[in-house]
């Protein structure tokens, strides 16, 4: 007799709660994790608008214990996080390292593989990284966006002298500002709500309005709305020579004015994935506030209403337990 | 009395032939330059198309001789060539070393003040650099050109394992594929026409048919066409994680997927005016082939003709005397 499991199912963009999943069976080299907590972030709300077409269990942040490893039995009891991209190792990509971009990759919860809003899932133990016993469960669920916000270090070599804007003050918007923060760089976050102003202001981070921004004078400015409106914005903002980071995806085309990027020199960077090493560096050391970005608490029972909740205009981040 | 001149003046997007134009008067810190040879671009030939609302004398490639210098006559008889970009010195921009960024700049030939196609032009001295004896004329007047094509490794390090294309084998891409040779990467030029792959094979370089170009290889993408339909093959061809160099201007707005930047992290970086300094030592060393470049020689009194061979399909660089 098959065993069956609470959890969300996306179909025709629709979310359920059921409670006849098949609980999955781990391959050799797997995990089976049970969710402890999750996430509910852009990506998964912009799949029930049809941004993916998934079908299957959603969710991609998460923090769980390792419940079965066939092969592996020393991980098992393990509390962990993940990595989202499931890889080939085999393409050019995977070859060369850059294994976010794997030709063949499936993605947890987004495309190809169902994700955490369950009781169970499963994950390659080479995506798993163990938390250390520091960080709290609500800590640990932040890693993985924590991650895509370090990837702009990553890619981009920001100076502490810098002038950095981040446009957009949202779940991830509110990360990145705090991981810049970190840099010592001259930064300040464009927003559009009062209490928005006051959060940053709580982590000595000045709020601007985008009415009274100063023009062509950031370093580098990144985009954190995925809104043509806020591209603009960016771009506005941004010196020449300068750098912007594109964080957020956009629904359809922009168009653009490539020759004004030419004769300002102007870089755009597309970022998407992080390393989540780093990511559980800066929460164990308790340098990003997590707690500040946490709106409220789910049930997997409850989960329309939690991500009813998470597209509302305000909310930050929705937590949804796994049992 | 007013000493005249003969040169080319643009008015209304017509250029036509005059004896009449004053001779300017160099001021303090200036150079009075007589034009021995002076090169048309893309530029010049947008400006007849209205790309830059410019009224005067066109043309900013060249190579002179200094005929006057106030206050600095150790100048005289020099010959010269000089970077494009009159400055203020002052903005945030030239403070901060960014000087081809400058705000209130002045480009010669271009904006606000009087180019090179015509007997004398005045020019900075700060923007001059003598040209060494083995550079012949027909190759100095290469330097800002080239120039501009080392400007993308001032803006991006290509490593020598790279696999990199050019779009584009007209005057510029020919140059940028010539500096990009050198380093000893995996480098190929898209090209439409017989005359460039027989160009590039005497280079060495392999010469692509759009048609079966191979899609998301390259690691580095040069787009050189300034058309639409160029940016999208550099995109096509492009891969994951790769980088995007822009070095030509487009007309109008393109239309973009900033959401595929974003997942497929790409760096589109926009690319002007370049280093003069190592374009002449790569002259002096006789590492760039710029007579195969030349398609034409005309005098000043042909310069209305020598505009229109410029813009026909297939013509490389066209070269105008001074006198």
């Amino acid at each position: 007799m098959m065993q069956t499991m609470k959890g969300l199912w996306l179909e025709d963009l629709r979310i359920t709660y059921r409670t006849d999943l098949p609980i999955p069976k781990p391959r050799a080299g797997e995990a089976l994790i049970r969710t402890r907590l999750a996430g509910i972030c852009a990506t998964d709300l912009e799949m029930t608008r049809g941004y993916y077409p998934f079908t299957g269990v959603p969710g991609h942040e998460f923090v769980g214990d390792v419940v079965e490893a066939p092969g592996f039995e020393g991980w098992i009891g393990q509390r962990v996080v993940g990595e989202i991209n499931l890889i080939c190792g085999q393409c050019e990509a995977c070859r060369a390292g850059r294994k976010t971009h794997c030709t063949n990759r499936r993605a947890l919860g987004i495309q190809g593989v169902d994700g955490v809003l369950a009781e169970y899932f499963t994950l390659p133990l080479a995506n798993l990284h163990p938390v250390p016993g520091e960080i709290t469960d609500e800590a640990a669920v932040f890693t993985e966006p924590l991650a895509a916000a370090l990837e702009i270090l990553q890619q981009v070599h920001i100076q502490p002298e810098m002038k950095v804007l981040v446009v957009g003050a949202g779940r991830l918007g509110l990360l990145i500002a705090q991981v810049l923060k970190l840099i010592g760089c001259d930064l300040a976050v464009v927003v559009r709500r009062e209490a928005q102003t006051q959060l940053l202001s709580r982590w000595g981070i000045p709020a601007v309005d985008e009415r009274t921004l100063a023009k062509g004078a950031a370093d580098l400015v990144v985009e954190a709305t995925g809104s043509p409106a806020g591209f603009a914005l960016a771009r506005e903002a941004l010196r020449p020579a300068g750098t912007l980071v594109l964080k957020s995806t956009f629904a359809g085309d922009v168009s653009l004015n490539l020759s004004a990027l030419v004769v300002d020199e102007i870089r755009l960077v597309g970022s998407r994935c992080g390393p989540f090493a780093p990511a559980l560096r800066l929460l164990a050391a308790g340098l990003i506030d997590t707690q500040s970005l946490v709106s409220e608490h789910f049930t997997l029972a409850q989960g329309v209403e939690a991500f009813e909740r998470a597209a509302k205009r305000g909310v930050l981040k929705v937590l949804v337990a796994g049992e």
